[in-house]
């Protein structure tokens, strides 16, 4: 079937080696190997036409040693030459993009949406780099032959494995998926042990291995928790750059405003999923706009938006799972490739993005300092301050409003509403995080588990 | 849960309605309900919020009469104000695109490909119709679902349904991927029988309601003879808009190509399948072309080329089910993207791709003469020319090398190479497609049907 015996089977020295000793011979295989530096040069150029059989001839003995990607993806390539000679195409540099829990349903939407260029742009090449399981690792080489067969042209680098230490090597990106599903009659707090562990593991692989930059998207639940276990975890990388995904939920919480409203799904804004990604996250119709007005003056029914709303928003997923007998895959591959750009993407003036995030108290403070002083906060129904804009317990990841630049970062929203009704909710979401933060204190390095949790919280139709 | 009962749940007037009187409903619908006219406007100026209100309140009473979009899709808009007010977006007309098995794992990677934009583009808004069966329609509302909750922004109408005659109305595409899979110990003969009855129906529907130019690519197999018999009952729809989807077998075989050649994918072009899609179908070295050389001169392991190469690509799938335990949905989905693509966007200079068409003799004639006779076929082997470019039996739906201008429409590439391996290869599976024929005369109109096909040429992983 053509397959080249680059990449790592399973039982391989690469893939089974313990993790530890994997930072080890990572280290002696970076010292042999540098990566993507002098490769090998296809050229599109005529003269070089040549050079192609003779890289052909040669490209056998070459392959092992000089990439380790999947099958098509340890051909040689050079993506300056590229653009140099072939003048069709100016290439940025390389975006690496690590996914794990690849060989399931959300990744295969994910990946394919990665590959296409649809979120980091039409001249940005990336690499995909895909985690798995001794379980999954067939699926992941079937993924990865999709891949293959897809023929995207920004989509320069495929490569499979089971271990973190070697999958998130330089990685810009952490796509985290991957989770264990919740047995049957498992409590939540076992299942916070159990995938905590995997985020620990993986936390301490990105602190390792990984750049020093990369931006990493909590999607396994429970996400929040998770994620911070993973920031935690990994101490030399911006606690900032750690994300829970809430987004599937804001966009959620969009279409039924919309719906109520009778006006198509673009005119509404400014959403805000605050809290956990649980039965206790608060979608926020106080911020919320419809063509630029509070949706409260849209939506009369005060009724609905206290009640049903809410509920809606929450129960899409269990909804969708007995119509469709699947949970929602594409619609959260979505939400990630939402989430993805807008980090990448300057934020609409005015709008708002939600992402659970932990913030750093003191960067905050001077931002709402500055927006007050400037007068930039208004109509506020009332401000809660102590020691951060919304006076939310610090270090949880906790889902807010965000602004970016574009750049990969964000700030807070400041110019944020809050009333009674609203507070109240966000006071439950926090107390569950701070419950389950206790829950995983010897994950996060801060002593001896504590676990009360009575409610089961998961969102329908979610594991 | 917040839905809209603008659409026709199962065995209500609109979906349970005859085919025969589907078509005279459909015309009263017509006649009361101009479709995309006057519908009320939201504008996003601030002026018009006042509106938005009002229509917020009256939407309730209008919308069953205005639309019958799904949920979130039932809500009113107007592409033109939005481009003349916003000044954000210029749209271009809505199109529409109606797909059938649209509850399958084909259908759930594509429709959230043409939602995005990166078929079509940016600035194209577009129409979904998902054609479903009974069995389905739950799924269906599912697979909406999650189309609403992604807020695609040039996802404009999205509507589900079980009658053709309802669901093609005015489309100007159909993606056909629907079709009965293959019960075990199921003769071929049958199959053929069982999914061209469906095919007969769905092109009796097109040639009734569609739009006169809609291009229509067929998915389900047997792909090649459900396009013929499509076709042939819609004989007010021009004959070669019809395609039957040989695009993965094509990127499949560009992959192995490239693989074998140690180049990357982008380098490889002029890649044909000819004939069907089935076994007999014929990956073509000849013609083929690494970094714009004949593959042949790159490759020199003509073993590898003659016998593995065309092995390796067919049983692609095949090996895929057994890595992944699925077959390939994402990447046949990708295949679709690209197969719509070359119809939307002018073929690279020099290049082509295949498709399975039915040809215009006396067009390709009058194309073939010309190019003989301006000098622009050079250095072929042999040319055959009985009447047609190829002197392939005519018509009969086979996979052949296109150009478009990017205008929806194509020609077919006559600098062509020929040399008598690659010409018995396509004597054989055009031998195939006229036996298929034979055994499908009573659904084309042709007479009693004669079916005779010895052996089993089902692509491995296909059903």
């Amino acid at each position: 079937m053509g397959l080249s015996t680059a990449y790592s089977p399973p039982g391989s020295r690469l893939v089974t080696t313990p993790l530890a000793a994997g930072a080890a011979l990572r280290r002696s295989v970076q010292l042999l190997l540098p990566r993507r530096a002098p490769l090998a040069t296809v050229r599109c150029s005529v003269d070089a036409a040549k050079q192609v059989q003779e890289g052909a001839a040669t490209v056998a003995a070459e392959k092992p040693a000089s990439r380790k990607g999947f099958g098509v993806f340890s051909t040689i390539y050079d993506l300056k030459a590229d653009s140099e000679h072939c003048k069709s195409k100016s290439w940025k540099k390389l975006v690496s993009i690590a996914v794990s829990g690849a060989a399931g349903m959300i990744s295969n939407h994910l990946l394919f949406k990665l590959a296409s260029g649809e979120v980091f742009g039409q001249d940005q090449p990336i690499a995909l780099k895909l985690l798995g399981s001794e379980r999954s690792f067939q699926a992941l080489e079937g993924v990865a032959m999709e891949l293959e067969d897809s023929l995207y042209p920004l989509l320069r680098e495929v490569s499979i494995g089971m271990d973190p230490y070697e999958v998130f090597e330089d990685i810009d990106w952490a796509l985290l998926i991957g989770a264990k599903p919740r047995g049957p009659g498992m409590e939540r707090a076992a299942l916070l042990d159990i995938n905590g562990q995997i985020y620990a593991d993986q936390g301490k692989a990105l602190n390792a291995v990984a750049s020093r930059n990369v931006k990493v998207i909590v999607v396994g639940n429970p996400c929040n928790t998770n994620a911070l276990i993973c920031m935690k975890n990994a101490p030399n990388i911006p606690a900032k750059n750690f994300h829970a995904l809430t987004r599937l939920d804001e966009n959620r919480a969009k279409c039924q405003l919309a719906l109520k409203a009778g006006v198509f799904y673009d005119k509404v804004s400014n959403m805000t999923i605050w809290g956990n990604h649980s039965t206790t996250q608060v979608p926020d119709f106080l911020n919320a706009k419809i063509d630029g007005r509070p949706a409260k003056e849209v939506i009369k029914d005060t009724k609905w938006l206290e009640e049903e709303f809410t509920l809606t928003v929450q129960n899409r997923g269990g909804v969708l799972i007995q119509k469709w007998g699947r949970s929602s895959a594409a619609s959260t591959a979505v939400s990630i490739v939402d989430a993805i750009r807008s980090l990448v993407t300057p934020t609409p003036e005015g709008d708002w993005f939600s992402s659970g995030v932990s913030f750093d108290p003191f960067k905050l403070f001077v931002v709402l300092f500055w927006c007050f002083s400037e007068g930039k906060i208004e109509n506020k129904t009332q401000v809660y301050t102590t020691g951060n804009p919304y006076g939310i317990a610090e270090d949880t990841v906790f889902s807010m409003p965000c602004r970016s630049k574009g750049d990969g970062d964000y700030e807070l929203a400041t110019d944020v509403l809050m009333d009674d009704f609203l507070w109240e909710r966000i006071k439950k979401t926090e107390a569950e995080l701070i419950a389950e933060k206790k829950c995983v204190a010897h994950l996060t390095g801060e002593g001896i588990a504590f676990c009360d949790l009575p409610e089961d919280t998961m969102l329908p139709g979610e594991m």
